[in-house]
């Protein structure tokens, strides 16, 4: 039998606020087993970008990264979310080792080609490409490997690359090797049919299920580059998919709990 | 019989500039055998310290660091010098890991205590506290290490720590498993006996006559850290130290010729 590996992916909202990001890694820490954690950008890029002058484009929730915006996100992704997060959890014991995609060459990229609109240093990762056995490398001898959203094109550039999808390519790229359970942590208690409601959760969401809701446009536009990334994690072979408050992990994988909802196939 | 494991530490001259920082990585990358590379800042964090309307103060080279710097420090180091180095070696096929003192615990430090002067978020090492075998682990795995010039108090906080001392700490740490060459490479061409002549290099440099020239202040003020952390390393048990230009890398460790001052215990 695989061993089982979580992913947890956390979002803006928790990173920008000290006391949830606190008790979050608290709980983290204590996460039995192999687990690797992969951490979006939050608020800070665009508040340190305006302060050095630079503005901020983004297009369907997705930053425009030209050359100066490349350097902000390295600095504020690769270094102060990533180790601020490092020394945090080694404070807790756990073994934290932050990564970019560039380090060990863990997720090389393709810098997006440029269509209708320049997207600049975005990164797409390859299907297939990221080499599952390097990571278990880490996991093996007992590092927590911490991710932050940016990936390298193995030509000397960073790349910016979205962290749902990193979570969602790591998940994949470890399935062969565990028995892996994605969980995408945020602000909301799962997917929500009332998003005024936090007790509207959706508990079961089926891929036909999404596609419908999808298709009525009752899902929260926000939702929808997730979700998609969720589903395709667990197309590709992931073992479970959970969406879940950032609250909840505790209860989940300590307290072996249900909470938020949960992806599944038919 | 030991093997040879270099270590080069960087300045803030070479990373400054461009041009000087890819020829040097390109050295760097083709040199044989285990290596760790050690940088240090730069003007980037004083520029953009600058820029987010935070005020720089240095005192004898040492910069103070409040709550705001140890950000500005952890985002420049951390992240943009740190990932951009990884990135660039990557696509030499150097298979580069950049690392902070935070990541898997490599170098625990004590924050310095104020006393006439508080230097703020500043990380001492303490003598003996690094484990060498857990740096050694990955050298073993042909990785090769990049150190930020930041350590952690393992209570969750960095640290910012000088990246001579850093170099010398990882040195010495390492001098029980390797022979250890450590090389301090900057924009002269070694220790000069007169600044202005590139050519007035003393080619070995005993410590008796570093503290006679120190006596009569015949070394640069700039220079006196450096030379400190370099002969504590020699004095520890370090094989050789050498104080030389960052173009000699190459000539030195790929074409195995003499440049730069070598410092000698008698």
């Amino acid at each position: 039998m695989k061993q089982t590996l979580n992913l947890i992916k956390i979002g803006g909202n928790i990173i920008d606020d000290e006391t949830k990001l606190n008790r979050f890694l608290k709980d983290f820490a204590q996460i039995p087993g192999p687990k690797i954690l992969i951490h979006g950008g939050g608020k800070t890029v665009t508040q340190i970008s305006g302060n050095l002058g630079l503005e901020t484009t983004m297009v369907n929730g997705l930053r425009i990264t030209d050359a100066e915006t490349l350097r902000v996100v390295t600095m504020v992704y690769g270094g102060l979310i990533n180790k601020t997060i490092v020394a945090k959890l080694q404070a807790e014991d756990c073994n934290a080792i932050g990564f970019t995609g560039a380090d060990a060459n863990l997720i090389p990229a393709a810098k997006r080609a440029a269509g209708k609109l320049d997207f600049g240093y975005a990164g797409d990762i390859i299907p297939g490409v990221i080499r599952g056995e390097k990571i278990a490398f880490f996991l093996d001898n007992c590092f927590v490997p911490v991710f932050a959203p940016l990936t390298h094109d193995k030509a000397g550039s960073l790349l910016n690359t979205n962290a749902d999808t990193i979570a969602s390519a790591l998940a994949i790229a470890l399935s062969g090797q565990y028995e892996t359970k994605l969980y995408y942590c945020f602000e909301k208690n799962g997917v929500l049919t009332d998003l005024e409601n936090e007790d509207s959760i959706i508990e079961e969401l089926t891929l036909e299920k999404y596609r419908s809701l999808k298709h009525e446009g009752l899902i929260a536009k926000g939702m929808l580059p997730k979700l998609d990334n969720a589903f395709k994690a667990l197309v590709a072979g992931v073992n479970s998919v959970v969406i879940c408050h950032a609250d909840a992990i505790g209860k989940m994988l300590i307290q072996d709990k249900k909470a938020g909802t949960e992806l599944v196939k038919e």
